[in-house]
């Protein structure tokens, strides 16, 4: 409570004195002054293919690194400690909710397979084959102080891939399976890393066996049903609470409050119970858009759609903001006395590791989901499986508050290689942030877009014959729940269950949906329209 | 960056350790639970006159206060520590900027006079009478260590009215004139008594003459000022900004988040050049309500409109968790080693000289202003003037954060009577917002709508005469510029201005609006609307 300090004499001294913290109000003042032109300049560069709002913010945070530095007479380039707490309890739930809550569910529920895949076993080989790289070619560049433990944490610190930048480079309509894979894998992948890391810093590592890596799947395992089931449980309970509590008499404001404050809450309790908040709150999002978002009135909708949108928005303005500002800490470069080669030779070598560790199971996996798929055009190919290689390439704010817990966050004080791994990570960031996430975009036009657009490359660009069935299939089977009974209907969709599996898992979804869960949860049709508010809003996502 | 530390053994300790400060987790896991407990027991509460969320919150606050005071065997009742930074940036500027956006600006500014009369000569003479009482009553009652400058403190602490209950309990819609004037004078109060806080904080006791009181009267004025015209400054370049930049091309997300961003780094940027960060951001909301509102698409305006709401609703109901939680704060309690007599002597001697500071200035000001009003229907009759008191007593979060300020906040220790001071300070507040919260609301029945449908006694519930003048030179004014300019209707305009100057000051007003102001900075009328979008949204106010 240092509050009434004196004020330095740089600011106006006027009798008022202030009762906050000097330092945090200039902190927030520049914090808050560059999203305002962040967003300001983001916009005016938006017919630019070339940039996007994360590199704006990132240039923008650099240069006020570099100001703050001229300032204080090259003491500090930070005005704010990069603090994991702020990351991972303020940040990124919004964002990873958001995700969620706009995600196109049908997209990503039908390449469910695919993203797990990506997203589990592909970041397990960019893992091994990141730490093992590290470990064979670092003693040669003469980093030599780290041991296995800091090897392993440096393979898992950089297979975490950046959703949040992916989000703005991929376009939801122009390339949805691509976004789908992408993001999702992106999702799945934090998950993974994040277990990953932790379970390399609880690792006994003179005790490796066959035992221990039954006992590490069996922990993710774990981690990835509890937490999905808590984020599952979280959404439905606050449709419940809408759809019972409140009907009849709703109040948009406590509606919206309720909903942000069930999803904070569920990945608080996610964090309590060491599970994993990030996928709990992702799931959260998605049956809390299932669900609970056809229980609110008109204005809420609308509401909630757009208010959870600009948090995340803001969120991400403000960690690659953040990111920018923080990688000129002119202490972590000071304690690494690596010479510049050296530098450039550690960063050059993990960008390496991390291209090829990423090569290594997008081809390999892709291949293999094209040979079980039947249907040509939901195969991936070459061209997609470049493009989905180059997307996750980017890294981002998780692989350095990843670093800092690893490297910086000893009690003893930083050693030279430990400062060494942490800027080599900052310039990985930077670099791949910066040059991937202004080449895709454009990227993605020449390879994809361009080229393709006679043949229709994108499988989802025009319905499929699978599409079709079940745009019938949904057709024949009218909101209220009682036409689903009929022996002629039902005939048809036999036949269907037989040719065609994964859409008939889908099929049936939608019968349990209709009868046992919407009728209690409340969703599309199965909540009466609520006039109190405009109509005509578009949903959020057209699942 | 205490992370990973060692998880007490009361959580379960899966291999999976977390990123977070585990208590961190743990005090934001309960309070976001209780604000759930809040939002849906304040719902289901609706319907009871006497309760209302404060009041649940507060209540709700005290039991889990209890409950940890027993968990901790009596160590400790709080899980988070009061931080005035988190009251003053965070909970504070959401509220007031929401206050100012969702005002009803007509009724606001027609009742000007009277709220600037309330809020600040209203203030001084409380704030005297107060000082002037506890420093003859507290020496008799056994209070000797405190000096002149705690009593002057004591003094502007209890003038800070609570403007947060005071919203929840009166009703726009349904006595406009009380609302407008209550709520008008919180708002200047709120800046008024810091101003004085402040004023009492850096005064020289030993040198007070003429001169002082007329710096202070200079120092009050200049923050007045100077608050205003940052709050419209900022207002209008968002408004100028999104009209201009913007045009043409909207993206709802943006839009929002620049409206949240301004509003916030108008707050900090006058926190900085110590200004009064609350009118600042209050005149902010009413520029946004008045321009920026009307430039933006429909479904920002949906979304800003229920989303400040939202955030200002949540802030609200924390505050109230936090005060009631924060009342069982054993070390206070202990420190002031008082007997529940002198405690209680202390607490109601503070409360009766709120009562009789309210009514020294009600009651007087309230009659001037009516000897000045020549209109009959617009004048503070004596039952609404009770009301005005009785509405006005509550005191809240303002006041607990200028305790701590003054009493908990020096170097040395807390002596017993600083203690005793900030624990009566806290029973003043849960016993006048419990008593008065839960009051007023069927107080305001019985006194003015029940007894008094017959006369509409509550001037603006039919229009006036005066009212059917304003509407009938807004309706000759169309909403494009050139009309206004027409000799005929000036003609008229002219003979009104000699019989009503009040209204004529609103007319002039419109037509320098629409004539330089509202070209330049949008508003409703001046930019094409927006198609993308739901229709039919209503205004956030009826100004």
């Amino acid at each position: 409570m240092a509050v009434l300090e004196t004020i330095p004499v740089l600011l106006s001294s006027s009798s008022s004195s202030s009762f906050l913290d000097t330092s945090t109000v200039i902190a927030l003042t520049v914090f808050f002054a560059l999203l305002c032109a962040c967003i300001i300049i983001g916009h005016l560069l938006e017919e630019n293919r070339w940039a996007n709002e994360s590199i704006t913010a990132l240039l923008l945070g650099l240069c006020c690194g570099v100001v703050v530095l001229l300032i204080t007479k090259f003491h500090s380039s930070r005005i704010l400690v990069f603090s994991e707490d702020l990351f991972f309890l303020y940040l990124l739930p919004p964002i990873i909710f958001n995700a969620g809550f706009q995600v196109k569910k049908k997209q990503f529920f039908k390449n469910f397979t695919t993203i797990l895949l990506f997203g589990v076993v592909g970041t397990v080989i960019s893992f091994c084959l990141i730490s093992l790289g590290a470990y064979l070619l670092f003693k040669r560049i003469g980093v030599t102080s780290l041991d296995i433990k800091d090897y392993l944490a440096v393979g898992a610190i950089l297979s975490a891939t950046d959703s949040v930048c992916t989000l703005q480079v991929l376009n939801q309509d122009e390339t949805p399976l691509l976004y789908s894979i992408v993001f999702g894998e992106g999702v799945v992948n934090d998950a993974t890393s994040i277990v990953l890391f932790n379970a390399v810093q609880s690792l006994d590592v003179s005790n490796i066996d066959l035992l221990t890596a039954l006992k590490l799947l069996g922990t993710f395992l774990y981690l990835l049903f509890t937490s999905t089931a808590l984020g599952i449980a979280a959404g439905l309970i606050s449709a419940y609470i809408i759809k019972t509590l409140y009907f009849g008499r709703h109040s948009t404001d406590r509606e919206v409050a309720l909903m942000m404050l069930m999803a904070y809450l569920s990945y608080m309790l996610a964090e309590l119970l060491n599970l994993s908040g990030i996928l709990t709150i992702f799931f959260c999002g998605i049956v809390m858009s299932h669900y609970t978002w056809h229980n609110v009135t008109e204005s809420s909708r609308v509401t909630t759609k757009h208010a959870f949108a600009t948090i995340s928005f803001i969120a991400e303005t403000f960690i690659f903001l953040y990111v920018g500002m923080d990688a000129l800490d002119i202490d972590k470069w000071k304690s690494s006395k690596a010479s510049p080669g050296t530098s450039i030779a550690v960063s050059s070598t993990l960008f390496a590791l991390v291209l090829v560790g990423r090569a290594a199971f997008v081809f390999p996996i892709a291949n293999i989901t094209n040979c079980i798929k039947k249907r040509p055009s939901t195969k991936i190919e070459l061209r997609k499986q470049f493009i989905i290689w180059w997307a996750g390439l980017m890294r981002g704010a998780v692989t350095i508050a990843l670093s800092y817990n690893e490297f910086a966050n000893s009690n003893t004080t930083l050693t030279e290689d430990s400062a060494l791994m942490i800027t080599s990570t900052i310039i990985v960031v930077l670099f791949s942030t910066v040059v991937f996430g202004s080449i895709t975009k454009p990227l993605i036009e020449a390879v994809l877009l361009r080229n393709a657009k006679p043949v229709h490359s994108d499988a989802t660009d025009i319905p499929s014959l699978d599409d079709l069935q079940i745009l019938f299939l949904e057709n024949c089977d009218p909101s209220d729940q009682g036409g689903s009974n009929e022996p002629t209907r039902r005939k048809g969709s036999l036949s269907l269950l037989i040719s065609n599996p994964t859409s008939t898992v889908h099929y049936f979804w939608r019968k349990f949906d209709d009868k046992f869960m919407r009728p209690v949860f409340g969703g599309r049709g199965f909540v009466p329209f609520v006039p109190s508010s405009p109509t005509g809003a578009a949903d959020p996502q057209t699942s």
